[in-house]
């Protein structure tokens, strides 16, 4: 993604491998300073995804493959066995990090079954290349999804995005942000409504400076107000990610999707969910089945933002004891949902018949 | 209203008279601090108005009410002439003070018209009675919406509510969240879900506040959430503010009005707008007669809340230059709406016919 540091413009990924060292976007920090944290050890990665240094469903899967391929040069001079005890131990170390990220689990057992077999030193570099096309995956992934969705957006397009499924949730380009890169790149003129996404505010916080770094325009709005442009017939087309979508189409995502794809079906806009494959969760049958996580109190009670001197700080909306519900997602029923924008095309309805062929196509 | 002060529970209203003295329930400060604001004489009142010292539709009303009783006193020794163009210099002031308060004209108006005729002493106390009649019109409005919207909740009830149309944003009682209070009163069990209503909380910061005063169980909830509740099965009614309505039906509120009346409606959930009579305009049609406010930027940008320290603070939640829209109101179309709870009663569908109907028994 593109960075403006200076009077420069960079690329960046999320996070990038180099050696034993992993190097991350500093996610806590934006959009107020742009750092980059680096992990020597699988320890210190597994700690970057517990206080949420690297956060999004792609990129705590990377980074879990690139704490597993740390782990395994850390014990390159071990014997077979405790090499094999200190991949599991790390293995479970990642794991306990994050306990709803399922792309994570997915990319830590992929990583160590890749270690298996031959002598260790072997086993450290199979297990070193497989982290590398974890990452590579999702990458070529979010880009299929940018180049498949940027068919749906005409020059001229207004859409309305929720939370950030950008370029920072994966290593690159992102999930429902990458079509709206590619139809820029492409020279389409877009503009975006950028929902603030109460609680944690990622679209104010992550999806706005990801779009301010493209160039392309956008406004950040309350959550509140999706509808109202809606109903002026200012949105032509919203594009949201998902965290886990069950095999008729039921759409887990972060909490206040569901309100927009109502909004959007009232008021005839179409409404996209942009996903890698492996969203898709073939031992989910339906929605109903997704238990739905509540968060912190806290998280609602009050908000971080920038003080007057640029620091950091937590302000308290609400009372300190006062009573809260903070579901953390909700689940947009399949019939919301025009179409699912994935690395190998749009799935269009009926979504039991396309999912399960999609499914079928990527051995799953 | 209620006030818990200490290990005592007392009786307010959101503002009243004592001689030439206003006294008001400072807004800006809850719901970290309770203090009472005092103004002497017209001009603080006016600035107390401005600076949003008090808020809400009937409670800028009686302030500007009272403004001109304190007006009309302050003039009280000077000729019937002299006598005149203070007053009218008064209503100016008061009226520059918030430029979109339909309810703040009316009683300025009705304040200085009830001013009229005879020796300045008798005017004084003519124009002094009147101030004192808005209030306890907004009073017994308030009230009487309460006894009929209480008649639509049931024991158990679990209502939901957006922003605060409640006794602080009128003199006593309030309009949304009178029925809870009458309901509550009469011993049925209820639990309210708050709104937080960005983007300036009043839901989060005022709302809960006089819940927790009442003694009235509720948790506060993201803007985001509040689909996802209904659609799980846990919202049995919506009742909302208006701060204006069209004779149509039509009903301009707080922004995220118009979403939640959208997810009601789809999830079969009864969506009621309680108001006073006040709040139907003859003048309007329909709802695309009113024009919608896009205020500051920086109500988006930021939020106010209690620093670590318990002051008053404001952080960025963006960049400092993020794009913003920020409407201030929405107009929810009247086939969302299930009913009008108003002091005449509950006007149902075909509102053309009952708002007439109920307009014409006030006189308007």
């Amino acid at each position: 993604m593109k960075v403006k540091i200076g009077g420069e413009t960079r690329e960046f990924r999320t996070l990038w491998r180099e050696g034993r060292t992993v190097n991350m976007i500093d996610q806590r920090k934006l959009p107020h300073r742009f750092e980059i944290a680096t992990t020597d050890n699988h320890e210190e990665t597994a700690e970057a995804i517990r206080n949420m240094t690297v956060r999004g469903a792609g990129a705590i899967g990377v980074a879990g493959a690139y704490g597993i391929a740390q782990a395994s040069m850390e014990a390159g001079n071990l014997s077979s066995d405790d090499f094999e005890a200190y991949l599991r131990a790390a293995k479970d170390r990642l794991e306990k990090t994050r306990p709803t990220a399922v792309n994570l689990f997915h990319a830590v057992e992929r990583c160590v079954k890749a270690s298996m077999g031959g002598p260790v030193s072997e086993r450290v570099r199979k297990t070193v290349i497989d982290a590398d096309a974890v990452a590579e995956a999702d990458i070529s992934a979010s880009m299929r999804i940018g180049e498949h969705g940027s068919a749906l957006i005409e020059d001229g397009c207004r859409l309305l995005t929720h939370c950030n499924a950008g370029a920072l949730a994966f290593i690159d380009y992102g999930t429902a942000l990458s079509p709206m890169r590619f139809a820029h790149w492409r020279g389409k003129s877009i503009f975006v409504f950028v929902d603030e996404t109460r609680p944690r505010c990622q679209g104010a916080m992550l999806t706005a400076w990801e779009l301010k770094q493209e160039g392309i325009p956008y406004a950040v709005i309350v959550d509140n107000a999706a509808g109202h442009f809606m109903r002026r017939g200012e949105v032509d087309v919203v594009i949201v990610g998902a965290d886990r979508i069950a095999v008729n189409g039921d759409v887990a995502n972060k909490i206040g999707t569901y309100e927009k794809a109502v909004l959007a079906h009232e008021n005839g806009v179409p409404f996209y969910v942009a996903a890698p494959m492996m969203t898709f969760d073939p031992k989910c049958a339906n929605g109903d089945q997704i238990e739905i996580e509540e968060r912190s109190a806290e998280e609602v009670r009050g908000i971080l933002g920038a003080g007057d001197g640029g620091e950091l700080s937590r302000v308290l909306i609400t009372e300190g004891d006062t009573p809260v519900r903070n579901p953390a997602f909700d689940v947009t029923p399949a019939e919301y949902v025009t179409g699912f924008i994935t690395e190998l095309g749009v799935l269009e309805p009926p979504f039991s018949d396309s999912i399960s062929s999609a499914l079928g196509e990527v051995g799953k």
